[in-house]
């Protein structure tokens, strides 16, 4: 009964499968792998895009920082939900690997922009000239931080706000796979159809043990990704056990049943959450992630029950009154089973 | 027969077989594994420094670069020898995470700092206050690019250096335990004994699918280090998988045996070539890796035959005469053949 | 009547006739001249810190990224107000020389923090541990980038926030002078008596041609500043011009004398201003900046009389009704005289 | 007889009288005041280059600093002679604004790089893909750190070799007159007509309080510019200070006057020199600095007679044996006069 991330699951049985198939004799590193070779074709398909530029990284962070690396310049702006996960959980990787660009901070319930906010945001920046941050980029994160996901038609609205100021989009995508999932669109339509630039596509989170690929839609933007990721650290040496875990996610449709499990199962905890007395969501449950509040008893049960997960916001305490709701955010995985769910919501109902 | 470089190899079959068993329920991310308590306890075991501050990353450069970061200001140098990786092959990753350091450059025979040469290099740096970079730190690459080793002596002699000066020590040590092979010394006596306060430990050239430690052995350096780590994106999710390839690594000597196997390798491969006629050392062979010069006419064999190996420097051709000797680099792993050698050295012979 | 900025005016005469008489013979540079000796030994003594560093350099935003970047790590924040001149007018420059801090934005009214929402604001950030953005430093502007002042007490109030949570204190102090001038008090009660840990003591502003100074009141922290200025390009050769336009500027209460006029001139403007039928003021007027709305007919006179300011926010346009209010910033300086004022206030009152 | 550096002369009185003529009534700040489009049209005008674009900043380094940032990647090397000011005085400020790039350093005597030299060393770096810096830009210091001087020939040849490889071509220009006077040649065959994209032209040390012209021949390359100036501080408020200097700098051949006047009164010194006994040059004396080595009892004499200079290099000693040579600098500025020479060398001769 562990929900305390997406983060704490395992290897799925697949990949893992791979990753010892792959271990055979002597294999190019630093991406010249033949593995490598599949993997962008396989995700060009996918993606219908048979220009873009493929690159595999271990971590999200790294997608994302050097995304924005690309496609920003320091004196400029990132245009970001301020829930969004490169504002709140990379300790600044960002302002590092752009060298220093500041984020730019748009608000929306349940960790969405709004166009019209996104519009004012782009909008109050850099009318002073060269006194100001520069207007820059995009980022907009799917699904977001808060369980939430954004259709197509969301974001071509947020990428039509950004094209109507020049500004290229970025989409960090490390639950890009759950959020697909309930769109319930293709994966050309979630991105650069609806006007996205470059794709963080997570895996890691999804079932992958480390391995995030960066897909550039327009191959021009890639020409210096490759420094940047080398002089980052983030050139896999032994590059084979990326692009196993990535084929191997992306065969037989893995990953989309890894996140349709994980959303299933979400929704499945959300339902009955929702069904405790005096529990209630706070925020709609649109992936894999719930956040609910429920009182402090379920709590303290649950808890006591070996149930983990995090209260959100974190400064919340089990000590106090008992029919007081406390917020939590709870996040399902592809490992998630029924019992889990069906554990954690006897202990709270108690 | 693939001499190209020790990145090649795969991963050793104990590592691919902890990975496997460490694929089992949750776990806590972020280094908060249960398995990194046991990594922590058997690296300070095994160097003898029970304070002693370890992380582990997934790529050498991430390893060296944030060692560097915490030893080093902006306006200060980072002296090495000309041959050093962090100057040659890491794209100027120390530049970027230190905010801009200088790499000064020593010189010394066979990719080795001389202790004099070092001094002359320090001395002569910072001399005019405010104005010039100033003296910074030592990094010592061991064993070197050009497959040679500093012993105990040699270390500390250049380590006496630096401390002259006040300055600390780093040990780019992405093929430590090679050099530690070769010195027949304690790990402890080969780094912070010799005067080393940071060491970036190698295992992926070494057996290990993707990870190098980082040992720091006054933990008040630190500090800062998890911040660096994690703004850099080189803090990873599931963490167990790095700790247990570190321990698979640590476990029942499995990376002394890896290491002696890859050295036993290069010292049969340079006998062998230093007895074919016409053929010269360009570099003594004291570690994994073999520099040697013979006449064309074998290295066209040696092609002809499937054996992959990189000319050095790499700007030879294997158009012209059949007598002019080329030089070329090759790297033996632990996955390295009797096989494999005898095969190289029959092709070269013809 | 250019009210555009206080950066239109000229050199206050004194300071002019102290360039001129500094430009005799030679003059050791970088700081070392015999004039820096006196400007250093003033500065102790009119802020009663007999052990605070000086330095001297010639713009406001390299005084407040310099003292930044001593205070603050790349991995922390900056807490200042949304309206800071770091956050709105320096392009970045905070992000730029601390190598990408993120500044995080506090609010309140009339461009001054309250402390409560700098404790909230500070409290909300790094609580999630390596994954945050850490609590780094406060920035303070004072006069306020609307006008405004903060006495000591308002400064104090804030500068134990920070004190509670460990961080530094900086003083923006482009309009330092004219800050003091309101406050009412001394130099000391203003910064360091009020936990005020590095001041950018400003010149250019009140009538200098281009000086700002550094004061840090702990010396311990200035042991980087020297470094980091000059690999900035802000130590300035022929500092002896820097001094002596520092040392004019300090002299029979010159500084004083010019932030009172501004001062005065601006209460004059805001007080006709106030008087006039449908106008308003948008900011209290307590430095020497006057925030104002007023019919636009009123705007197109002033304009048409060739009055020189700017509409604030600047999206504002002269054409539409007449009697709609359109709001505007207008800046006093040293040189603005009565008539100025009377001009202007007769162009508006039409 | 002050001999240290020409930045210890004073302003010449041309300068600072315009200086004194600027200071009247109001003017737009950062670069838009009136006196900015005569400089503009003025620098154009001297260098045949009516598209170029001008800016000015206050100090040398920064209009080197900021002329790299605009022409090199982070992952790129920047190629200059071992003895550049950018490399040798500046404290890492190319580092700084470049975002980290590598200076590669080159050979040649006299701190004149030759075109050979230069190609090894551009020929060498970025052959190894993604693994290594990169090549970027070259940057020529002309009058050089040693007193010589580049003429269009020999600029020529260094930009051809830079073309060859397709990179651009910065100099710096501190003492760029200096060199002009020399070469006998306009200003455009010294820059673009040789291959220069971007010239840092002085005027400091050339009888200017403080202002040096960033010059950027193809103006494609200047948008950045801007953003990169305010940002590191160096967009000065009351530009019209800047504009003033450069202004008269640029009238009536003042610079061309004051820098024959530095290089005849350097010339005058070196030929004397050369007449002592025991006394040799260490560089040709092509400028206005004079690198000499004469017997250590001269030197005493000069010190006792209160004539200032550098030893050169500055670890030698005034304590030794009399008749061993100590080589020294005596840089020689517009305001040197025949007495300070002769004074000097009557000191020396004993």
């Amino acid at each position: 009964m562990n929900f305390a991330s997406d983060n704490t699951a395992p290897t799925a049985p697949e990949i893992m499968a791979a990753l010892v198939a792959a271990n055979q004799g002597s294999a190019m590193p630093y991406g010249n792998d033949d593995l490598m070779v599949q993997v962008r074709a396989r995700i060009r398909q996918i993606f219908e895009a048979p220009e873009a530029a493929v690159y595999l990284v271990a971590t999200g962070t790294a997608a994302n920082a050097l995304s924005c690396a690309i496609l920003v310049q320091p004196w400029q702006a990132v245009f970001c939900h301020r829930n969004a996960h490169i504002e709140e959980d990379e300790c600044g990787a960002p302002e590092f690997y752009t060298g220093g660009s500041k984020l730019v901070l748009v608000d929306g319930d349940h960790a969405r922009m709004t166009p019209p906010a996104l519009d004012r945001a782009i909008g109050f920046t850099g009318r002073g000239g060269v006194h100001n941050v520069q207007r820059g980029m995009v980022s907009i994160t799917n699904a977001t931080e808060h369980g939430t996901v954004y259709d197509p038609k969301a974001v071509k609205a947020l990428a039509d706000v950004a094209r109507s100021y020049g500004l290229p989009v970025h989409m960090d995508g490390a639950r890009f796979t759950n959020a697909l999932i309930t769109a319930g669109c293709t994966p050309a339509e979630l991105t650069w159809k609806a006007g996205v630039d470059v794709l963080s596509f997570g895996g890691t989170k999804n079932g992958c043990m480390g391995v995030e690929a960066v897909v550039i839609f327009d191959p021009a933007r890639a020409a210096e990704f490759e420094f940047r990721r080398k002089r980052a650290g983030h050139l896999i040496s032994k590059h084979r056990y990326l692009s196993a875990q990535m084929l191997a996610y992306l065969t037989d449709d893995l990953w989309l049943r890894l996140a349709h499990q994980a959303n299933a199962a979400a929704r499945h905890l959300s339902n009955g959450l929702s069904a405790i007395p005096g529990a209630t969501l706070v925020h709609p449950t649109e992936a894999n992630a719930v956040f609910a509040a429920w009182p402090r008893s379920g709590h303290r049960r649950a808890e006591g029950g070996g149930a983990r997960y995090y209260l959100w916001p974190g400064d919340q305490s089990l000590s106090g009154p008992d029919d007081e709701p406390l917020a939590a955010r709870l996040v399902c995985s592809w490992s998630t089973t029924e019992a889990d769910v069906e554990g954690i919501l006897a202990l709270i109902r108690g």
